[in-house]
């Protein structure tokens, strides 16, 4: 057989408007299969980044900046040392830091007002690679009606980024880029990804807390002690912010 | 944000007997993120190149040759001019082809006896990205109980691999291993893939291919006049022959 590198090819939708494109990505290491300049681009990572994200903005965060490595959040603080730090390694908080990735540490009381630099590995990998994107906004179940209402109104190709874990599929990003393929697939055409994540969001919506329950990542996160963030990143429509990335700063919409 | 590039992490599964695993590789573009030395493979690509792999091995060829272009092809002929040649671009016999991809092309009559060099883009890419697996076979509906029964004794772990389309994921190879999932999962631990699958084979086993019809690489097929191929693509258990992968050479196991 031959010797035949990945032969990635780019995706090109139409330029928008009535007929847009409804993609799901259902990895990072998947994007460089579509041609992102051509999509609006909505980031998922519901354990717990775009949660938290969510939280943070609805409840007056001024920006949230995600960052890779705890190293980056710390050169943030040099210069801005009002800035909030937020770094959890194995689901503890990091020595020195303000608080972690719990969404709990996204209050008002906490957050608003304030800028908060934010380590999360999947996430800030599926923005990084998102970067061209027409435009970058953040989904959750918290917001998931304002954004799927936003989305209708934009007549834009939509590209759903499933953050995953360490780039390997997994199953509560797919759910919720299923329950945005339901609220949008009247108004949209969809692919094979987007109808796969629509059917397990439509076996899985009435309990999606049990459906989860079974995943290898649920597992990993409750050996980590924060079943009450499980709960909690599974609120459908607590919020109604739209955080979008400007510049490297995810602010409100 | 960091320049961070693509952070594939190969999984390292146990050394296999009870608990191994079984992982499904949605799209050869994931295959990286397995260490796929320490499983054996499974290849998928049930429109229609393992399908009719699966039919010919099982109607006596001796030997399948898996090849993705269609020069390659025309090299094999040259120095063994008995080989049948099998190849098709856009649907259509290529000119001066013995026959194309068609499982119809694969009977008896035809194949019984020969060597064949197979054109196929997705499948040629899929198993050459497996080429360091312990074992690579070829799955279809074919012989999904065949397939299943023989990995359930094998005591190693399993890693389903859909070849999808241009690195896309597809419903179709997605099913499949849904269906092997159906029939492993008592002996072995999955992922999140698995899962998914298993829950989508669960929701389309009793129509196949209603469930297929909407799907977007069903549709082009049924453009190209193959709705047969299609049909014959989803008869389960038809046979009991396992295509094993001895060099370049897929021959019976």
């Amino acid at each position: 057989m031959p010797d035949n590198t990945n032969n990635f090819t780019p995706q090109t939708p139409p330029s928008g408007g009535r007929g847009a494109y409804l993609h799901v990505c259902l990895t990072p290491a998947l994007i460089p299969l579509f041609k992102v300049e051509d999509y609006i681009v909505v980031v998922i990572d519901i354990f717990r980044a775009t949660t938290s994200i969510c939280y943070g903005i609805d409840n007056g965060a001024e920006a949230i900046i995600p960052v890779s490595q705890v190293e980056e959040c710390l050169a943030y603080q040099e210069i801005h040392p009002e800035y909030l730090l937020a770094a959890e390694r194995n689901g503890e908080v990091v020595s020195g830091f303000d608080f972690g990735n719990s969404p709990f540490s996204y209050t008002k009381e906490k957050v608003n007002g304030k800028t908060v630099v934010l380590t999360t590995t999947n996430g800030t990998h599926a923005l990084h690679l998102s970067r061209n994107a027409k435009k970058i906004v953040i989904g959750s179940f918290l917001n998931l009606t304002t954004v799927c209402d936003w989305l209708k109104d934009q007549h834009e190709n939509v590209l759903l980024v499933c953050s995953g874990w360490k780039n390997n599929f997994n199953l509560e990003d797919t759910l919720f880029a299923g329950a945005v393929t339901d609220q949008l697939k009247g108004n949209f055409r969809i692919d094979d990804a987007a109808i796969a994540a629509n059917d397990l969001f439509e076996i899985a919506k009435d309990d999606l807390s049990g459906y989860l329950a079974k995943t290898s990542h649920s597992e990993r996160l409750k050996q980590l002690g924060i079943e009450k963030d499980i709960a909690f990143c599974l609120n459908v429509d607590l919020t109604t912010a739209i955080p979008v990335l400007d510049g490297e700063r995810l602010v409100k919409l």
